[in-house]
């Protein structure tokens, strides 16, 4: 088995997707998951841009002591300063140096020769070899470069010494038997060719990146440099998931492996997908919410049979929880039950028929029916214990005015008391989050909320995600309602409750029966 | 160049995905868009599913002359019957029938031995080629099967008259160069292999669809099956846009083309998203908002000398506008006089230097700034002729009533007067959209409203996107707030001032100076 290295760039060619920023100083809560995720480089961003993205860098390489750090910096005096003083107390490290070699980018952008181009590479590779053992180059744009020329500028790099080449697909213009031909080809012809590693960098414009990482890996790359959830300039990067679950389900294939903690892959991708704002596709590889749904009749009668009918992969093993498999209105009253069962709420023929009826009748309208909603239903119809708190009644006040104000009442049922309690907040999710905040006496932590629409017309359904976290565990409620507002206060408040049920009772699976 | 058959199935796998369903008769809608995309063969569903399955895959066959419609069937005469008859009328149509080859599939879901498998495929290619001359045989899960035993079935079909051979990658789990061998392979081994065409159809569950579409040519497929923006079970199918803009960006290298009219590629995709509920990631290729956005300085430097430095794709050859394309924090003075000019609006330096102050402001708080909030900022600061319309006031009531209000001050900027209406909707949105309607009096039709929450904290921003028509042609407006109710608010007054300025001024460019 090859091993991959796996070298994340979420923190600096992430960083450039449009809408992703990240403030320098939480750049630290994402390297630390990616420590925890196993990845073997991590890129904490450009040191030289700013102060802050400088002391971003700077602390990571602190604090990650397990990890390689990569410095990355243009062909410059200045920026390699920047890379190698941010980089200075890591533990391992790297400098990451790069320039274009495509003639478009030479006339065009640098409007500089061949010749010159060369004697920069040269020069600068020299001046980070003072500083820093292992020198990682990348000649930009390589897959759109004269081969000649990327040979020739590999050569004078490995000869001032660069350990590692990286040949980058910048605009995801390459086809996968390109890019394992570039990287054969260099390796063969370059001078000191067979002396260095080999690195796949590639953008995924034309749907390719995870099959031009993998073709590079059959060419001889030994690294290969990554996204979570594939963020990145224009349409991102090879996606870190993608790539990683690729190799793990057809190491028979790959001859490959990586140091991946799969287990961490969903807590990975969540967590950069709340902190850098970025929403992920429900038809995502992997991490989507749908990636692992079977809307089907015939999938989902396969399925009972035997998981092996319409899975390659384990979701439990990425960490995803089966119960965040959405239920549509395909879904058979088979597949209702199984998922109440799942949740330990056993359920007669006869109650299964009126659960069945209400849940089309919910599914019609919205489309989707969420966990929480049909163990609402469930719950409606067998007249059992309820959750512990219900909403009573919800007001918001939105608008122009500067403040936004809700008033809820919630019950908490095993007294029956009602209580009321008002907030405000600089928009009405915010007031309403505060209010319910209020009313539930239970400490829990806000964590993250999400919001989209489902249908896109005026009458439009709104889909509500929230999670907070309760005694170091986390929960999310989820909520479908044409009031994107009440939406979102059904999810917090059904994440409340189960984790107001789990403080109850540790040992049982959630108690609705 | 071969001509590469594009076999559309958005309306038929697309409709499996999670969320994405479509009420029968509103198929016809995305049918006729396909059809003016150019798609060669459209599956318009599984005709004996239920009656308005079947009636739609009738109206479409009717309808659509100049397009061949596919009648999807399992191997049983059932489902074969309502195929032939719900595409009886169509000018051109082929039966699509399918049976599992896989082992997995045989042994736990259909529970029949190989040879009961070939018995049933020819019986039922057989019955099936008495209506229907085209008959396409799909040998189901085909990549994770026994070689052997593909070739004994598609030797057995194609005996009984069968003509298109499809080898799906049911689960996404081929590797390239494996979905390219085993269309060598069978079309080498079995007996008539030569005489029938070849079809793949892959899903995306580990990123690989278009690769594999791809390599799936190279080894001589003439069709491949595609859904709009890759909607289908789990991850989805191989994305229309992606796979035929790879086509077409790599003709050199692929030596195909299709009969795609690439200028309907956004269209479709926004019409399938806004139809069938399924939201567009910003980094999905070709047709997500940041396909075609540059953040980092390095590149928006060298798209400014010369866009083929960081473009291997026109976007407006696909029907997206580059004012869709989003501003962020990143974005330098040079960037925003830019885009500015692209309005029509010419600055001075000065003026550039405060509208700029502002920019950041706005864009440090919310993470990116639409062209309408721009425009906004810059007639603010240059103190020229305001929209036709502006929001004075807005007040929301929303929670758990039945009907939620909302009032809307709005003031018609070239008589100065002010207006207030009312309105009542069975969501907050809803009745903001009726109470602005009101106030506006200007004939446009709604047609789209999309929101996204931008960050994921309690202290989310929301973005709306808002889409009208008024004399038949369609305008977008959009806004980002912490307050989602009021961003839906000023997305919507937005695109109906700039319907009301063009109306006014027909030949200009939008005039706000």
């Amino acid at each position: 088995m090859k091993r991959i290295q796996i070298f994340d760039t979420t923190l600096r060619d992430g960083e450039q997707s449009p809408g992703a920023s990240i403030a320098p100083e939480r750049k630290i809560v994402i390297a630390r998951q990616l420590a925890k995720l196993g990845i073997d480089v991590i890129e904490p961003g450009f040191a030289v841009s700013s102060p802050g993205e400088f002391a971003a860098v700077q602390q990571i390489a602190r604090e990650l002591q397990n990890v390689e750090i990569a410095g990355f910096a243009r062909a410059v005096k200045g920026d390699i300063d920047a890379a190698v003083q941010a980089t200075q107390d890591a533990a391992r490290r790297r400098l990451h140096l790069f320039i274009s070699s495509s003639d478009i980018h030479l006339n065009h952008q640098l409007r500089k020769s061949r010749d010159e181009v060369i004697k920069i590479a040269r020069d600068m590779v020299a001046y980070g070899k003072q500083f820093v053992d292992e020198i990682e180059f990348s000649a930009m744009d390589s897959t759109r470069s004269g081969r000649e020329f990327v040979i020739a500028l590999v050569e004078a790099v490995i000869a001032e010494g660069a350990t590692i080449i990286n040949l980058p697909d910048t605009l995801g213009y390459a086809m996968p038997n390109e890019m394992a031909d570039l990287i054969r080809t260099v390796r063969r012809e370059a001078r000191g060719g067979d002396t260095v590693r080999y690195s796949a960098h590639c953008h995924n414009d034309l749907g390719l990146a995870v099959a031009n990482s993998l073709a590079a890996i059959e060419a001889g790359a030994t690294q290969i440099e990554v996204t979570v959830n594939g963020i990145g300039e224009r349409a991102g990067n090879c996606s870190l998931e993608e790539l990683v679950m690729a190799i793990e389900t057809r190491k028979d294939a790959m001859q490959a492996e990586t140091g991946i903690n799969i287990s961490e892959i969903y807590e990975t991708s969540r967590l950069v997908s709340r902190t850098m704002n970025f929403p992920i596709a429900y038809n995502k590889p992997i991490v989507g919410r749908n990636a692992f749904q079977h809307e089907s009749g015939i999938h989902q009668d396969g399925l009972l049979k035997n998981r092996s009918t319409y899975e390659i992969m384990d979701p439990e093993a990425m960490g995803i929880s089966r119960n965040m498999i959405i239920l549509g209105k395909h879904s058979g009253s088979h597949a209702i039950k199984h998922r109440l069962s799942e949740y330990g709420v056993e359920v007669t023929e006869e109650q299964l028929k009126s659960i069945y009826e209400q849940f089309k009748k919910v599914a019609d309208g919205q489309k989707i029916v969420t966990d929480d909603q049909l163990i609402r239903i469930a719950g409606d119809m067998m007249k059992t214990r309820p959750d512990p708190y219900t909403l009573v009644d919800l007001q918001v006040h939105a608008g122009t005015q500067r403040a936004r104000s809700a008033t809820v009442t919630i019950c908490e049922n095993e007294q029956g008391v009602e209580q009321s309690y008002m907030a405000m907040g600089a928009g009405p999710l915010e007031a309403v989050i505060h209010a319910i905040g209020q009313a539930i006496p239970v400490t829990v932590e806000f964590e993250d909320l999400e919001l989209h629409s489902l249908s896109t017309g005026e009458d439009a359904h709104g889909e509500a995600v929230v999670s907070i976290v309760h005694n170091g565990i986390r929960y999310r409620g989820t909520s479908i309602n044409q009031d994107i507002i009440l939406a979102a206060a059904e999810a917090y408040i059904s994440a409340c409750n189960q984790a107001v049920m789990t403080a109850g009772a540790r040992q049982n699976k959630r108690e609705i029966v």
